[in-house]
């Protein structure tokens, strides 16, 4: 048997607050989503005047960092042409997303979910994602 | 030129607010989606406990309530075997839901939105997205 | 070697013309589609306040309709539970709608093309893709 | 509550027309779609001897230009190897395309709907696409 350590509502809102004020910052309407350890969705929020496509983007953010415990920009690196995940976007049924702003949410050293910010430029999603994990 | 009236992401909240009072009462953990009046999900939480499953179901369930505004118990009542609409379930890519929970969000008699709850009985999603509308 | 007759992006507007003015009489904003004799989209068009899922429902009707030659209505009957293609709606990859509103497109005896609408009831579509029909 | 503008039948047909004298003048058979501020197609058409692959990029590069409310060829920029949205066409179910041939439909300064065209080289898409959203 094993014990898992995972976020609530609760906090999942709490990470979704925090990023919303960081976009805000920024100016920079932004969907965010986060999901728990089990890698499912458990809040998502798209701010007024956010990209529709980026629904789907942020969800999956916050997926495939949970699904590899790595921020989406450092698979990214792994996954260009040459390197040694190359076509690991293609893997899960295209919910791999392999740009910045999907972040691990960490708790003691464990990985107890995952935030995925979608909305902006890379840098962008990456600062709204780190305020938002900080959140946590 | 065409000006829509559709939601936005304070409204969503207050929307899902009210739906999770409903099923804190009820005792039944749920997943509350809203979507605008594109159809697009504007905003989802998904309760402590509710059901995994439930995720996609609350967010498609928003969506088929706005694709046809009609609530998706009345949708499942034409959709039954040797009803008009038997078979719709097959259509945009598996995102038609016919059983209850899903409602249109109207606003001066126009729809603008609708949401979608999954994670209890029929009755127990139906009652939760109606005490979910009533809060817009 | 064969010749196959088809529809012309003309014939496909003046299909689209004929149902767009039943769908006016009945009151039923609908959304029209057409397909050629190779089951391809010639024509869309969404009339203002239609249903957003039916814009999949409209091209997969007629998409249906020229692909087994027969209404989508008479299709219906024969997918029913316990009938010959009950399951048939499963095939295609979701593209078979088996309720009213598709119809083939005939010119000397041959099926040139299929007419899908989807809007209203099932007695609205199929008047409207008759009417959608009949101006080819 | 927020209002959205958006486009009607009859300015997607405008739209339409537009994009297919330029079609004329190049003598490049395409097809052409046009969504509404919700990313839902609005309406369609394909030229006669126009590509049947293209009814689906048409319709997919009008929803990628909407979604991001940016022009397909420059997202196609950004989403290179080694760039910032590198990844991004894997997203949403197969719907976003990176290549010319979309552009946001605008209206005093808001995006009202998008124009997808394909059937032609980049650079033909992409002037079919230009004279189709001067038509609005």
């Amino acid at each position: 048997m094993t014990s898992i350590e995972s976020i609530s509502l609760q906090d999942a809102r709490r990470v979704i607050d925090a990023g919303e004020k960081r976009a805000q910052e920024l100016g920079q309407p932004s969907n965010i989503a986060v999901v728990d350890a089990g890698g499912n969705l458990v809040a998502h929020a798209r701010m007024d005047d956010a990209w529709l496509g980026s629904v789907d983007i942020s969800i999956n953010k916050a997926f495939t960092a949970r699904a590899f415990d790595i921020s989406t920009a450092d698979l990214a690196a792994n996954a260009a042409p040459g390197q040694q995940f190359y076509g690991i976007s293609g893997s899960n049924q295209g919910r791999v997303m392999i740009f910045a702003g999907g972040l691990p949410l960490h708790r003691n050293g464990q990985v107890v979910g995952a935030v995925g910010v979608s909305g902006g430029s890379g840098d962008q999603d990456q600062s709204v994602a780190q305020a938002a994990a900080a959140g946590l």
